[in-house]
């Protein structure tokens, strides 16, 4: 196995394949977004200093990232989450500051959506800080997995896509938030409400000119939807109330690629319509000032967190008159269709190319 | 907060402190070997390239004991464990051979201990091998937690102490094992006979003179114990069903800091009787050649994982006419004392000295 060359996706496979016979007869194993175990839902995921953050990242943002990803996946498995463990992998020389930081981010997004902090480990790791967090949480009505998708389906999403891209390239560009920002109480926020409390703690490179203060406010926004990524939980639940969905998963990875699994998952294929990709006027508007091209943030970006779900044509009425959480509602963005893991893209005139699973996958970019 | 001078213990406490109001209504939250959940006991550790493990140790072992140390705080707490999630952090140019031993050794201790792989993530990881698993089991009889040791009680531990801390050592001193070391069908075996399926991968440092076969025999139990230690599960079993216990905790990291652990959520002393402590012939043999005092690596090597428990003195008959498995039986090694953390060695003649708490503090040592 040669993991450069297999990728995650592939080793993934190969993982599932030689370990099988350890497999426990459950609705969901390796490979959805958290495991079955009864009535409960996991997952784990971690995040690696240098890999998913660096040092000077706010630590207040990075607990409640830290925490709020995992969340993410039990909202794609239609759950609700109740505890966590926490294993931190901490340097010696850790600041203090950093360290409280951290928990206090941890915390906020802990009580923000109740669930109890219940154990964990501390280790030491002079390369670098290491979080990793198990969330529990207990199922919803019906289950949510990656294979119920039928061809016909409605594909959608529940929000925008690539402000989280446009927010990790700003920081790659020298844009800054202030190391401790820790905006108070903190609420699920409308993306423009966390902008505007953001904004005041972001900084422009060096010597680069702000043209306005709503270029601040902008790259504020992509970059709350990249430091502090809001779980769809409520979605999640209510879709799982619901039971109008065939098919989910969370976009972490990226629409392409996170599309490519649910369709694998599920047997069938997918059509796309381009011009339905839902991008904010934030991302529209950074992207257009530093010359990249939204669509590609919006199909490959990841991190978005937002629930990419599938769902029978009858339902689709009642879908879309319903708001699923904070006014916004769900988006219709394609179609299920029969060709099995072949994604296709549509334009506005009806011209379709085949659209690549590029999203963000750790092994084999760069 | 700062991790260097407060210690794992202390940064611990700090973090309990600060955050108790998240504290679910648990019977064990954090603190203990593993968390409370319903049913349910639930436990995470990382294993950190650097830290924890080299490059170079055999994967098939490391995978081993990725998940033994698991399945130990599982055992600690008189559980039974049913599954597993694996997150491995991973450097892209991680070697095939390396992912696939490393797996293969998580499915035989799997397979041995009937536990699930059900879910994880692999993210990269450029700056070294991140191996953290969550275990999670079913509650026994009666929890065993670190709270209830009385003044009086017996102190009992399961099995010889200090010979992972040898094992660590002779590593340290460039003895090795091959890292295609993948002994066969492995079961959990006596100290004995792992070592000898063991010494045939084992090699001494280049250039140094080997006595007998003896000497690789006793160095290949050391290093059996110390990269392929068993969870003493069977163990924590039977004392859970019997009720015999008032406290207890898995040697994670050493015999004088768990101690001190169990004794402080006691609010206890301890007495310990020096001539008591268990220890092999093998690390007394190791030891002797090398100039190690054996008694250190008893009290404060860590990595034992065996138990530690504590026991009302009505019990101790009990106790020590049935053996726990595999033929031994707990050793009685002191007693609790009404002194608040206070803990004592006494030797033969009845002199005693203060135990200081010097295990393997993963922020404190060098």
């Amino acid at each position: 196995m040669n993991l450069r060359r297999l990728g995650e996706v592939g080793f993934l496979r190969a993982l599932v394949r030689r370990h099988r016979a350890l497999m426990p007869p459950s609705p969901a194993g390796p490979g959805d977004d958290a495991a079955v175990l009864g009535d409960l839902l996991l997952t784990a995921d971690a995040l690696v200093e240098g890999e998913h953050f660096l040092a000077g990242e706010p630590p207040f943002l990075l607990g409640r990232k830290a925490l709020s990803v995992n969340l993410s996946d039990i909202a794609a498995m239609g759950g609700t989450p109740s505890a966590f463990l926490l294993c931190l992998g901490l340097p010696s020389a850790v600041p203090g500051k950093f360290l409280d930081g951290l928990l206090a981010g941890i915390a906020s997004a802990a009580a923000e959506h109740r669930v109890a902090w219940i154990g964990g480990d501390t280790v030491r790791s002079k390369r670098g800080i290491v979080i990793a967090i198990t969330a529990i949480g207990r199922k919803g009505r019906r289950l949510l997995t990656r294979s119920g998708a039928r061809p016909g389906d409605g594909i959608y999403v529940t929000g925008p896509l690539g402000a989280s891209a446009a927010g990790r390239a700003l920081l790659a560009r020298g844009w800054r938030v202030r190391s401790a920002a820790r905006p108070g109480r903190w609420r699920t926020l409308s993306a423009a409400r966390a902008a505007a409390r953001l904004a005041p703690s972001v900084s422009s490179p060096r010597g680069r000119r702000v043209r306005d203060a709503k270029e601040i406010r902008y790259a504020a926004e992509n970059l709350a939807a990249h430091l502090d990524p809001v779980p769809r939980l409520a979605a999640g639940l209510i879709l799982s109330r619901r039971g109008l969905v065939s098919a989910a998963i969370d976009l972490s990875d990226g629409l392409s690629l996170d599309l490519h699994r649910l369709c694998e998952a599920s047997g069938a294929g997918a059509l796309i319509y381009k011009e339905a990709i839902p991008i904010s006027h934030a991302t529209r508007a950074v992207a257009a000032r530093m010359g990249w091209d939204p669509l590609k943030l919006a199909l490959n970006g990841g991190e978005d967190y937002e629930l990419l779900f599938t769902s029978p044509r009858r339902s689709e009425k009642a879908l879309l008159r319903w708001p699923l959480d904070d006014g916004t509602g769900p988006i219709l963005i394609g179609r299920v269709t029969p060709r099995r893991r072949r994604l296709l893209l549509e334009n506005a005139r009806g011209k379709t190319r085949l659209l690549q699973a590029q999203g963000y996958d750790p092994f084999t970019v760069d």
